[in-house]
This record gives structure tokens, C-alpha cells and sequence, in this order.
């Protein structure tokens, strides 16, 4: 009995012991996981903190939102603006929290279709309601299920077609929300009216102060948003053309190393280009729901921006493989680079200044006077790289020759002598052709960057630029600020 | 006086004439107004009736919403239920109508987010509610104006971050949504409590029905959608590889005219991978949220589903410059063409084997035993290729030579004897040189494909094709009818 005590004795305090431990350790565990919690949260809060700081204009939309709901839940406290709608003012707060949205022309399309919707059903669901009150107690549920299940059913297949869809999306919804309400609830017809009434009338006080808040206070614009964008990416594409074409030509004088990481970011720039379609084409249906703003009329062509876009990408899929083939482990023979360079380089720099001239044009809304002779100028180049490889094998020279070549470098390939033919592989050349090639093959794409350009001068009225040259200086020191502003923002923009 | 009767007589006879060609030219306007929006209606409805019968699930989702909604409004319309719910069955309704989307993933994203985003708002709430409470009634509505003010911008601004974006965008508004609703009306907190209760069992409620519907009756997986529209990229991405190669040397055995607009849709096939990136993405942020559904795990990874759509974005960019490199005006001689058309053709069937042999290993969720062998041949190929063009100087024959090459297509290229050289320009060899160095650019690039499958295929735990070769037969014509139907949806699927 004796030795069983002492066991059970020991036993018990084994168990203290290792109670002890266990407790310790769950203490342990427990703080390493609210530190391990509290370190990811702050890692994630000083990551959203920087996603802010890099574009004030979301800090600026937070208060907007707080300023509007805090304002229209005043509207709720008031007790006879209250009263005025029949207690009703919650569908106004609702309203706002619902359509506010980051850029104006979003807002605005929401709250219109807000309405929209709104009214329409209700009429419906009111027109339904009578005629069902009027079929008996027991063929009401009938028609009024029935209308719903078909009415639901429609405005939700409308949904899929392209055009409600880019427009009315949401006020589709809204409809079958609102023909719900209506149509389920059993309240007589002229309760009915009243509520209706109350509805519309909360709806529109809130659409109203979301469409002041938005357009008054640093409103956000679809439209500027998407012309800052698809400015912004023509100024990326011909810095990357132009940054690869030299760094593939101008090897020798290759830029320092500190340096290198800037020159990568211009070079990878046109990635922009090809990843803005869906911001873009978003971007574009919702510009049109917005008032003149800036230099930008009601009925702005917006849409053209969007093929602008899509000419864009055309040429950055060709500079993406071009860029490809430079990467690839067969290289061209130097000399060969350094016969093609000069030409090369004019190409490259021309097609470079024809899209810079294309993205003034559009910043000043002017129609380019150089545009033109630029465009001319990097079609002759083409055809001059094109004559060039064409002439090719008068240049497939001796060694000796090149040495000259290169330090005269002036002096024009063509006037090359015929002299002590030797020649080049295939192999080495292959790379040069390809990248020349691609280079002629992007300046033809050009064309359509061009002509969408033109097409977009011609539908939006732009003025000739002799004629607004006096005033362009102003506008342009007064528009360079708040562009540099949203430009920086554009990156961020399309990271989210 | 007679004389002025006459007139005044004339002139009103005139008028009534007048009065009458004006009415009845009035009337004919109208008509025609009328005719001609009738005509556009007609139009309108039957464009999207063939929208819907291109792709019949749109019509089973429209009836899928009517059946949902009319459920959920019998448990209106049931008393017992209603009064359980404190008559607040309508929050039931407007779940539906708010949350039913298209895929089932889209669908149970919106009632998570609305469940977790409802009882979160709801609980703060409360608290702030029942803190102001106590802070006396000069205090109250400061501190619940503020902490509205406070809450409601940091939730808006917890939109902008990414990861909530994708997964949390909706809950964010809901609980913005709730938080008003609660904090602003001036409730007793008991009442509250009920309320929240209310609210919370209607939503729930409603999110149920909406995921019972949305899962048993005919579901669309947003993952299955996501699965069918990467495989079927990667078909249109080899198709459109093998043609556009096979045009381009194989021109002399061209197709028939009446097949000329199959092969062009074969041709372009491609642009739809270059444009399919929102798609995929929004695609793979919902299917996570869907469970384990055909032979897709509830944690499958999707996200590698969009790496593998960029790799192929990033092959079918080249493919558009060499299709672009193609159609351009310099042409090559056809006798070069000739003599590379037997391995430029070999590399771009073995490309679109691979790419096809990558749809199989996904469809079919094995790794594939040929793989390895025909991406060996493939670089092989390429290699090939490349040798072919860097041995070329000793192809320029004279054309009596070619003319021989033409006939025994067979021989071997390296076998061509060094007689009788001439020079080609290289202007003649420019466009084929492009090509190939594409090809082979295209080749090199495949390997992101490969590489992103077999990560997929590691990830995933895809079998070995021997192990599941028996199954493999009854799960192939189990699977082809649902797929062909989903992959003739994809198109349209991209056009909305």
C-alpha cells in the first residue's frame, strides 16, 4: 500500500512537472504566434501605407467617401429632413455606400443606373401588382410569381449581352432588386405609390451628393485616367523601342553600371503596353458617362483611345519578339552590327519620335505639323535599311576593310567598294536580319498607331497647331503638374 | 371686299391643304419611327437570342436566377417562416438577387464575403453603438460620426490593396454597408442584438439557397471554365502555329477556296490566347473558392493556370510578328523557300505536337510519357534548323541545281554538292531568315510553356500515363461531350 502511495505520489508530481512544461511551451507557442501575427500585420499595413503614399489620390478617395456618408447620415440625424421621407433616409446612406465609387465617371454610371433601374421597376412591379390585386386572392401569388420568375429571368439574360452589359450591368441588377421589393411585399397599391415616392426620392438625394463629393472634391476622371494611361504607355513604347534598338547597336558605348537598372525599367516598359487592354477598354466605358471635363468635351471619342491601345499592342507583341531575338544565344558578327548601326539607330530613334510626336499631339489636342514629315522620314529610313541589306552582299568584305569602316564610320554604306570580297556565314548574320527585319516590320505597324492617332484628331476637333501655339505654352505649364501626378500614379493604377 | 373674300378663302383653303400634308406626312414619321425601332428591337432581341443559343447555359443561368428567386420568395410568402425571421424575410430576397452570380465560384465569393463582412460590421457595431451609448447624448453622435468616418474610409481604402481586392472587394462593402445600417440607426442595443440576429439568419438563408441552386442545378465552375479556356488556347496556339508555317512554306500545295475561312479562323486562333489575360485572371481568383469538383481538389492550384496562359501569351506575341513578317511585302526567293520548307515545316509540327501533347497531359491530368522525347525533337529541330541556315553560303547554287532540289524534295540539305555557286541577294533570303530565327525564337519560348505545365503537373500530383492508361479511355469519352460544349461557350465566354 505503502509503495503504491509513493508511486501515485511520484506519479502526481510528474505530472506537475510536466503540466509545468506543457504550460510554459502553450505560452511560448502562443506568444511566437501573436508575434509572428502582429509582424505580418504590420508588414501588411506598411505595405498598404506605401501603395498610399505612392499615389495620394487613394488617401484623397478614403475621406471622400467618409465626407460623403458622414454628410448624408447627418441628412439621417436631421429629424424633418428625416420625417420628409418617411423615415426612409437609410436607402440614402445606402445609396451612398453603394455607388461611390474611384473614379467619377464610375460613380456616375452607377448612380443612373441606380435610378434608372429603380424607377423602372418600380412601375412594373406596381402596373404587376394591380393587375394581380384586381385577379383574386388566389391567383395573385400566381401572376405575381410568375412575372417575377419571367421579368428576373430576362434582366438577368440581359446581362450578357455586350452592349447592357458595358452599360447597364448594374442597373439590370438593380431592376430585379427593386421588382422584388416591390412586387413581393405585400403592401396595398397606394402604400405602394408612397413608398415608391420615398424610394426615388432617397435615391436621388444620395446619387446626388455621391456625384458632388466625387466631381468637386479632386474628382478622378475615367476619362483623364485613360488619356494619362495610353499617353503614358506611347511614351514607355518608344523608350523601350529606342533603348533596345541602341543597347543592341550602340553596345560599345554601354551605359554605366549604375545606371542599369533605369535603362532596364525603359526597356521593359512596353510589358505596360501589353497588359493595359482590360484597364483600358473599363476605363473607356465609363469615360462616357462623364461631363466635359478639362480640355475634354461630353461626347469625347473615347472609344478611339481604345483601338489607339490595341494598335499600340500590335507593335509592342513585335518589339517583345525582337527583343527575343536579342536575347538568344546566336549573335551576329560585330562587324556586321557596326556596318548596320548608324542606319539602325536612325530607325529606331525615328520611329521613337514619331510616337513621341503622336503623344504631344494628343497632350496638346493639336494636329501635329511635323507629324507628317517624321512619318515620311521613318518610312524612307525603313526602306533605306531595307536597300541596305538588299546591297548586303557588295558589303561581305575582307576584315581589313571593316578595320577601316570602323573608324570611319561617316561614311556612307553604300559607297562601299567592291573590292576583296570575302564571305560571311549565314550564321553570323542571321540575328542582324532578323532584328532589321522586325525593325522595318514594326515601323509598318506604326501606321495604324498613326492613322488611329488621326482618326482621333479628326473625330475630337483638334485645331491645327499654328493656330494654338500662343496658347499651348500656358496650357501646357498649367496641365504638366497634375499629368506628372496621375503618370506617377499609372503604374500603381494597373498593378491593382 | 369680294376680291379680299376671294383671297382670305384661298389662302385658308391652302392652310387646311397645308394642315392636311403636314398631318399626314406627321403620321407617315411616325410610322416610321416606329417601324424603324421596332425593326432595331427585332434585331436586337434576335442577335441575343443567338447569343443565347450559342451558348444554352446562359439560358439555363436566367432560369437558374427565376428558380432561386422563386424559392426564396414562398419563404416570404410562408408565414411561419416570416414570422420566425421578424418579417424580415425581404434581407433573404435581396441576397439572392445581390449574390447569385454566373459561376459557382462567383457565387460563393460574394456570400462568403457577404456572410464574413455582415457579422463583422454587425459586431463593431454594436460595440461602438453600445460604447457611445454610454458617452451620454452630446457625446454619442461624435463618437459614432467618427468611427464611421474612420471605419468607412479604412475599409474603402483596404480595397485598393491587391489581395483584398481579389478576394475580399465585395465583403469590404458589406461591411461598410452594414456598419451604417447598424451604427446610424438609432436603435436600443437589445434591439440591435435581434436585429443582427435577424439579419444574420436571413443572409445565411438566402446564401444557401443561392449555393444550393447555383451548385446541383447544371453548375458552371469557374475552374472547370478556366481549365477549358488554357487547353483550348493552347490548341488555337498550336493550330495557328502549324498553319501559319505550313501556309508559308507548304504554299504550293494550297488549300481549296472553300476552306480558306476555316484556316484563317485556324490562322488567328492566336489572338485569342494574346487576349484571354483578364479572363484567366479573374477565372482563377474565383475557382479557389470553389470545392472539389469533376477531378479538380478543392486546393488545386489555379493560380498556375494563369502562369501558364502568360507563357503562352508570350509565344503567341512572336507568333504575331512572324505572322506580321509574313504578310509583309518583301518576299522571299522561292527557292530558298523550298529548300527550308521540309525542316521549317518539321519544327512547326513538332512546336504544335508539343503544345498539343501539353493540352493532353492537362486534359487527361497524367504526365505524359512522350514529353520529354518530343521536346528533345523539337530543340533537335530547331538546332537543325539553325545549322541548316548557318551552312547555307554553300546552298547558293545555280538554279539548275534547284530545280533537281524540287524534284527529290528527300535529299537531305547538307547533302547539296558545293558546285556551281552563285549568289542570291540577300534581299531574296531576308523574309525566310526572319522567319526561322522566329521559329526557332518561338521554340525557345515554348519552354516557359513546358516548364509552367510541369509545374503543374507537380503541383497538381498529375499520375503517370501508365498507371491510369486503363482509366484513361472511359474518363476521355466521358469528358469530350461537356468539353466540346464548354470550348464552343469559350468564344463567346470572351466576348462578353
Amino acid at each position: 500500500m505503502a509503495c503504491d502511495k509513493e508511486v501515485a505520489n511520484v506519479e502526481w508530481r510528474i505530472k506537475v512537472e510536466e503540466d509545468d512544461t506543457l504550460k510554459r511551451k502553450l505560452v511560448g507557442c502562443m506568444w511566437a504566434v501573436t508575434a509572428g501575427v502582429a509582424l505580418k500585420l504590420c508588414m501588411f499595413v506598411k505595405k498598404a501605407w506605401e501603395l498610399g503614399l505612392n499615389d495620394p489620390r487613394k488617401f484623397i478617395h478614403c475621406l471622400k467617401v467618409g465626407i460623403a456618408l458622414s454628410a448624408v447620415s447627418i441628412f439621417y440625424y436631421w429629424k424633418p429632413l428625416n420625417d420628409g421621407v418617411g423615415g426612409n433616409a437609410m436607402w440614402a446612406v445606402m445609396t451612398v455606400v453603394v455607388v461611390f465609387e474611384y473614379t467619377a465617371g464610375a460613380t456616375i454610371c452607377k448612380t443612373v443606373n441606380r435610378m434608372c433601374g429603380t424607377s423602372l421597376a418600380g412601375f412594373l412591379a406596381i402596373g404587376v401588382h394591380w393587375v394581380a390585386s384586381r385577379g383574386g386572392e388566389q391567383l395573385e401569388p400566381i401572376i405575381i410569381g410568375v412575372s417575377l420568375f419571367l421579368l428576373a429571368s430576362a434582366a438577368t439574360f440581359s446581362r450578357f449581352i455586350p452592349t447592357i452589359k458595358a452599360r447597364f450591368d448594374y442597373g439590370a441588377m438593380i431592376f430585379i432588386l427593386t421588382f422584388c421589393l416591390v412586387s413581393i411585399s405585400g403592401y396595398r397599391v397606394d402604400e405602394l405609390l408612397d413608398m415608391a415616392q420615398y424610394r426615388m426620392f432617397t435615391v436621388i438625394i444620395g446619387s446626388i451628393l455621391c456625384i458632388i463629393v466625387s466631381v468637386t472634391i479632386r474628382p478622378i476622371w475615367a476619362g483623364f485616367e485613360l488619356f494619362v494611361l495610353v499617353t503614358g504607355n506611347l511614351d514607355k513604347l518608344a523608350n523601350s523601342l529606342q533603348c533596345c534598338v541602341s543597347q543592341y547597336f550602340g553596345g560599345s558605348e554601354a551605359p554605366e553600371a549604375e545606371n542599369d537598372e533605369v535603362s532596364d525599367k525603359k526597356l521593359l516598359g512596353y510589358k505596360c503596353v501589353l497588359g493595359s487592354k482590360a484597364t483600358e477598354e473599363s476605363m473607356a466605358n465609363l469615360a462616357r458617362w462623364e461631363p466635359a471635363h478639362g480640355r475634354f468635351n461630353f461626347r469625347h471619342p473615347w472609344r478611339q483611345y481604345v483601338k489607339i491601345g490595341a494598335s499600340m499592342r500590335s507593335c509592342a507583341s513585335c518589339l517583345d519578339a525582337l527583343i527575343g531575338c536579342i536575347n538568344s544565344d546566336n549573335k551576329a558578327s560585330d562587324e556586321m552590327k557596326k556596318n548596320m548601326s548608324s542606319i539602325s539607330m536612325k530607325v529606331g530613334a525615328n520611329c521613337a519620335s514619331v510616337i513621341r510626336e503622336l503623344a504631344t499631339t494628343m497632350r496638346n489636342m493639336t494636329k501635329s505639323s511635323k507629324l507628317d514629315i517624321l512619318v515620311t522620314e521613318m518610312n524612307s529610313d525603313a526602306q533605306e535599311l531595307l536597300g541596305f541589306l538588299s546591297s548586303y552582299p557588295n558589303m561581305v568584305n575582307a576584315p581589313s576593310h571593316n578595320a577601316k569602316l570602323s573608324t570611319q564610320t561617316e561614311t556612307a554604306p553604300s559607297d562601299v567598294p567592291l573590292a576583296a570580297k570575302v564571305e560571311i556565314p549565314l550564321m553570323q548574320i542571321i540575328q542582324v536580319v532578323t532584328v532589321a527585319s522586325l525593325l522595318i516590320e514594326i515601323v509598318s505597324r506604326m501606321e495604324g498607331i498613326v492613322e488611329a492617332v488621326e482618326e482621333l484628331s479628326d473625330l475630337a476637333n483638334f485645331q491645327p497647331e499654328m493656330s494654338v501655339k500662343s496658347k499651348q505654352h500656358s496650357a501646357d505649364s498649367k496641365i504638366s503638374p497634375d499629368q506628372q501626378n496621375a503618370e506617377e500614379a499609372d503604374t500603381t493604377l494597373q498593378m491593382v
